[in-house]
């Protein structure tokens, strides 16, 4: 009864495969090896378009990289107020941009609220010197509580900040999740919906540690200013076949999506066991975490009964499932929750 | 006969064996699982001493991460004027450290130059408020040269730098080599000698992507803050088992010593297959690296036949063998050199 | 009828008169001269106890600079989320920390809220590698809407920033008028209530151009780094004299509270005839700053009658006197407004 | 005798004048007034071009704050290896570029070797991700050695740079001893050479406090980033009229030449009591410093006998005049000499 994290999961064999399986003789470092061109292809494919990436063995590092071509020293990016970037990442972005801000931003389920967003561009003034204005809204799909925005709604934020100037940043982390949910189209999800440079997230979801920073059109012009601040962050490892494999492997035979739909089934039926037992969900279950409203003593009978999951920031317990969540996991939780 | 690089190389049988074994089950995040600990034990036990890590996928990011936790923005580093963190590293220590400043020395063969290094450490002044002084001495072994300081090599300039208040750090990517063609022990090369923080390469040498930071000592204070930076720069993956798997695999049996000793074997076959054919040695070969002084049109001719390898900025160029060079490639490259 | 803000004042006679003065044969450069010695001495007076200071010649150094000793690059700084630093400084907190944070919090008239404080005090979790947590609590006094603290307000918030672990940093660009309106001395309202380091203004208050940082009890061992760090950001200027001259012409014969009393006076008649005029506050008008909310179309009046002063983000508008706003002025306004 | 530095004077007294009378009614802040606009018109005439302005306290800050529009912070910085933006800045110029690092080229009297040039920007490969690539070319008139390039040698090196793909910087601290020595116009000796953007001094030649950052040509467009970085690093006083009215003061009527000639008159005649009393001068004496190289004990000698001047790193003494050196110090020098 691990729903720890997804980050607690072992890799999926069949992505181990492929990393074994690219151990074959010489290859470039740096990129320039077979198997990271065969997975830009892949995410060609799965986007619909064609695209510039660099890969990556975190999602911070991934945001962060991300972020820094978007946002100079003096410029902030706005986000959810309970944004991966603000609470996790240990002012990543900061330290990526050089200073850069981030700007917060209110809404529930972790969306960010329209009408905030608009207030706040609204009072965006680039040409003040003296605040830090808005280059980029970055959003998160999966939300931090675990809900999916659909493409509409991606766009319309993605809209707004458009207009205003900004560039559009969406942390993928969990979006296989996201989109296995909504039934959306990767490339309905991300470029068309606006998006201009993505994190997508494989680790979480099968990977043993790989990340694409992926560029939509007029973005793809940063590539090399990308692959420099990678370098110079410690993110251009040598023997990068390593991550390509894993890449590769993830979207082949949509691998991905499958992995994805396991573990939001699995989370759908924690959190009919928890409803069941008259527990209350604290967001909407639009993937594979189900973050609930536990009565006084529930967490630490669960734990007690070797369940283990996270007390969360905003008073609810979050129990996240995985791949690899086994269907007797779910059963014994449901089982412990009836007794 | 790819001597281009040992980064050019697989990763070995054995490290991916382990990384497959890793996938076993639930284990904590960043960090906190049992192979990142059974990595430290033997890093402990190949030192013959208590000591502190941490895994990183990549050198820059190891010498980086492992200098900024020795010195502060305003402060510099001396290393040599080949050094990798010099030549090679895009900034990453000017990034790691927010913006502190390399002092480069000379030394024939990438060796720090004792006399240089008494006259800087002469010339420092910590109290004067206009200049940047040196906080740090970083050594490198082998050097970029591919010569290998001995134990009482680094001892020396160690306490050179101890005395005049600097902390010293050690480039270790490729150690297992100059450990090999030295005779020295883990320890009389590093803490013994002097080193307070040592970046413990096993990319170059089997791995797919591991470099240790490991902390001597006093520096073991600083193991928080470097986690935090770590993590602040996308250093530190969930599935870290990974890496802690690659290093426990690289030590065990003696695994990384042995692959070592077959570069280097490789190298001095290659050594010599150039200097029997005439043609002049720029370094020492005293690790997995051989650098020739080409005469004209030589460099052509060789790359005409397949042989792969880089021209370097001293004038010479470079070819570097691994884990993985076969002795087919050694005796193709040996026969085109003698035909 | 110029309320735009106290720094559209000129500088006042006297303290121009000392920097002519101070131009007097030559002197030690960065700060090693008489006049910045006597500065320091009268500072020590002032705030009647052994203190270090730095002179500057802008407020956003002031704060920079004095948090960048208390705040590092992975750490964050508490504030009212209308402080300067937030709000007016373009990033330069995060600057010069090195990619520090800031953590905004409410409160009425821009007095941080005690409630808010506690609970974000008691959610920052300094062992957390994933969060930024808190290293100062940076207050502002007069606030950004023109609020003072009192000395026990200030001791509150200090104390309990003190208790999670924090420094206390205060921006005292008007501490002048806070103190005048309040009665408190130097002493009670800063160090004694647990400030560590001060931002203390002139500029505003008859400078030509002038603040201090002031370090006080163990942040006096700091003063190195800080001189450090304000040469390497270009605020060492040579000839100091000139600083100095200003600080000491300031508090001569208790100049510095004289010119806060007019300028407080000044905005109490400017407040009166707004309200007598009907028209309401925004907020308590403790010091300089008058902030109105005006009716629909009276802003537009006002300015055609010739008036300066500023729309503010809360929907109010912002008038500022100064100590060399004159009598005429105000009765021109009221009259104005009667009218 | 006080030779230790042109900062050790004082301010002259028209420039304090000029600062007086500034302070006459309410003015715009940050630079909207209008002594700072006939400061900028003042310099347009003064360089015989249109041309955009930002006025500093400090040389450290003119030259950090110029670079940083120029250099990336995965960019480099050519400069001479003993220039003041690399012994005396404390690592300003990686501080505001957000590490940037500088490129260190020989030379003699402190001038950049043509030669080592060339090879210097041969080797440069922007495109090589690996390495950190040169944005930059900045250049010190006078030298740090008090020598001075001639408009020619200027454009010479700039020539290079531009071809190269750099931009060009000149520090210009005692521009205005270099070209009362040459003979050249400010145009001739800048944006006609191929500066970009220079640092401009006036504090060491009569200023209390004030250097222009001057944008030529295309640099012009970075007008509203150096304003933004200014204000982020505290660069951007309230009351900039004090140093708009410095600025002004120091060009009209030609002052700053006069002044500059007057320093450079006292060291020629410093420079022949030298030479008449057969001390040997290591640097040739094109501006207001003089160097030389003192017999043993001599150096004890004239400060016992009260003069004041620095030993300089190169082996020599430096002895500086400005223009408030009085012929009775030089006089007294010379006596003491010949005695």
């Amino acid at each position: 009864m691990n729903f720890s994290s997804d980050t607690a999961a072992p890799a999926h064999p069949l992505i181990l495969e492929a990393m074994v399986a690219a151990a074959k003789g010489p290859a470039s470092s740096y990129g320039g090896d077979p198997w990271t061109k065969a997975a830009r292809d892949a995410l060609c494919e799965t986007f619909e378009t064609d695209l510039d990436i660099w890969l990556v063995s975190s999602g911070t590092a991934a945001n962060a990289l991300g972020l820094s071509i978007l946002c100079p020293p003096h410029g902030a990016i706005a986000c959810h107020e309970e944004a991966h970037i603000e609470r996790d990442e240990r002012g990543a972005p900061e330290f990526f941009t050089g200073g850069g801000r981030l700007s917060l931003l209110p809404g529930a389920h972790a969306r960010i609220d329209v009408a905030a967003l608009k207030r706040r561009l609204a009072a965006n003034d680039p040409d003040f010197v003296h605040e830090t204005p808005l280059h980029v809204l970055s959003l998160s799909n999966l939300t931090e509580s675990g809900a999916a925005y659909r493409p509409f709604e991606i766009k319309e934020r993605a809209g707004l900040a458009h207009e205003a100037g900004l560039a559009v940043h969406l942390d993928g982390a969990r979006l296989a999740n996201a989109l296995v949910s909504t039934g959306a189209t990767p490339a309905e999800m991300t470029w068309r919906a606006g998006v201009n440079v993505l994190s997508f997230g494989a680790t979480k979801n099968g990977g043993a540690g790989c990340e694409a920073i992926i560029l939509f059109g007029a973005a793809r012009q940063r590539l090399q200013e990308l692959k420099v601040r990678a370098k110079r962050a410690g993110h251009m490892p040598p023997k990068m076949r390593f991550l390509g494999a894993q890449m590769s492997a993830y979207l082949k035979d949509g691998l991905w999506l499958e992995l994805a739909r396991r573990a939001n089934t699995s989370a759908a039926s924690l959190a009919s066991a928890l409803t069941k037992a008259g527990i209350e969900l604290a967001h909407p279950v639009d993937g594979n975490e189900v973050f609930a409203t536990l009565p006084l003593g529930a967490a630490a009978r669960l734990s007690a009964a070797g369940a283990a999951f996270h007390p969360w920031p905003d008073g609810s317990h979050r129990f996240v499932c995985s791949w690899a969540t086994a269907p007797s996991e779910i059963a014994a939780f449901a089982a412990h929750l009836a007794g």
